[in-house]
């Protein structure tokens, strides 16, 4: 199942909003929609919003290709501002915006024509990138894993997360593929889900073991039944290894190093932000209440209820024994180099 | 708002599953109903569980009473046993039992008319012990929590957990009551929400300010935000200490200790089980899949999803900073006495 694909100017994005109820592309033409599509989480995941960005910015190049040439790069800029700032935490969405914007730079005073026709190449190039970089990812990470191995997965750092073969469910795909997966255990990840709605529904299609629980079940799990390995993505790793990813990924974090079992994080080098000395400066977004209090529309609290809704929370470095990334597998003390 | 009520030989439960949306009591006059509201969490919390279940055993001893005297006791003695084993984890559900059980042995002989009646004096007693010990834990807890106190709470530990006033949230109200209370964070606690749809009700209604977040928030909760206190109730209470509660609280007290916040246990004596020398031996309710799998009836998982779904969890002794009880509060080393 593709995440997003480009065809004949037009950015078809599945709507994982949907799923696993339904199978639906939304087929966007303005780089407005791609805005509103990532910040209702149609298309969600680092690397995947990442992807989304490169090709607003084409989307967005052809809206201003329609007027006047000179102020093509002007208008373009400005879109390309809106487009980075559609949702804070996620760095590979600057991250591409930014590799779009060196396209524009690079080919100052050509024709827009020409301009748009490099960007589509390099969003291209990014979506490519990022599925090769997964499958090297995976291998990297499946060879950490034991035989029988019982891992734990939060969110979804999937096929869906991503260009496709995922972050942290590549490295399990690829563990699956070497016949070392025991059992994946899939933290349902409220508010929105997308543990049950989305990895579970990956893992089946692809006929991995996989087994529900609710968040709050993963500590009884580690002490119960036992666990080799927490695996999770990241949307942003600042540079001291420092990781912000999905609200719970850092009690996930807590309960490894309480009980013993390897926290491994696993997300391509372009979600590491150089920018970031430590994880106080990666920036968090909250989310409305109504992703709390209700669910699928039906409330299930009271009215009125006051709710702290961090959509991600920061796992100090000393608490990620290693992080996966295309490139090679790091180890604390986090040196990534440029 | 009263848990249960009994009137003319009926009891009035209030149906937990309808709240906070619907205030709504079911008229119960056969115990194999209180059974089956009990298996269904229209009744729930260990206390109010044990209430029910005297209840019960009296609605047992009205029937027994209508066939031949001969076999009163044994036909109640039967009858007392399925009301035992309405569920697993909870003790105060078999203590409660074994009350009435006693008042049976002592009446032996008797006619069923008088055993009747000594059953509802002694189910009178039971709740009304309930009441009076929550306050006194109330005021317990209430001195151990400074000024400004932020504290987390999972499930519901409160009046509708119990025969009125509460348990962990008990320590909240005289808290309250003694201007100690800065802010209660409330877990959802997932699966069936009883922190979203009862806790922040019932703090809702006593204007005790409250802030919902779901489960997976408390470790950047604490990180981020800091916390005074974690406080909950148990179901029940092993010989050393070791406290079965709501799946969740284990990951709490991890996470409490890693962050160095005294986690409390607040429960009556009774939820001590000296049988159990000790977590182990403390039997884990496992409930349907579909808990998981859906919400009000809704599907938030593909279908044919796996799921591990233990209602409860085991905290070990060595991570419970304190054990509140009407007899007194106890610490580490656990030692309880008869």
């Amino acid at each position: 199942m593709e995440t997003l694909r480009w065809e004949n100017g037009t950015l078809h994005l599945l709507d994982q909003t949907l799923l696993p109820h339904e199978v639906s592309y939304l087929a966007l033409n303005d780089y407005r929609e791609v805005i509103r599509a990532i910040r209702r989480l149609s298309v969600r995941g680092a690397p995947a919003i990442g992807a989304a960005a490169a090709y607003a910015v084409v989307l967005a190049a052809m809206e201003a290709a329609q007027g006047d040439a000179e102020d093509f790069a002007a208008r373009l800029q400005k879109a390309a501002e809106e487009i980075g700032a559609a949702r804070p935490t996620a760095v590979n969405l600057r991250w591409a915006v930014a590799r779009q914007h060196a396209v524009v730079e690079r080919l100052a005073g050509e024709p827009p024509e020409k301009v748009v026709a490099e960007l589509v190449r390099e969003a291209a190039a990014i979506f490519a990138a990022d599925v090769a970089a997964n499958r090297t990812m995976g291998a990297y990470g499946a060879a950490l894993l034991p035989r029988e191995a019982r891992v734990l997965t939060h969110c979804n750092a999937g096929a869906l997360a991503t260009c496709g073969y995922g972050t942290a469910l590549g490295v399990i795909r690829a563990a699956h593929a070497a016949g070392k997966i025991r059992m994946v255990y899939a933290d349902e990840t409220r508010p929105l889900l997308q543990g049950a709605r989305l990895t579970v529904f990956e893992l089946q299609q692809d006929g991995i073991p996989v087994t529900l629980i609710t968040d709050s079940m993963a500590g009884y799990l580690m002490a119960k039944k036992g666990l080799d390995a927490v695996i999770v993505g990241a949307d942003r790793i600042a540079a001291n290894g420092d990781v912000a990813n999905k609200i719970g990924t850092y009690s996930l974090a807590v309960l490894a190093r309480h009980h013993g079992v390897p926290f491994y994080v696993t997300a391509p080098f372009s979600t590491i932000d150089p920018e970031a000395p430590d994880g106080a400066g990666i920036p968090i977004e909250e989310r409305d209440a109504d992703e709390v209090t209700h669910l699928g529309g039906v409330p299930v609290a009271p009215a009125g209820t006051a709710v702290w809704n961090p959509a991600f929370d920061v796992t100090p470095h000393n608490l990620v024994t290693a992080i996966i990334t295309e490139r090679g597998v790091y180890y604390p003390p986090y040196r990534f180099g440029a």
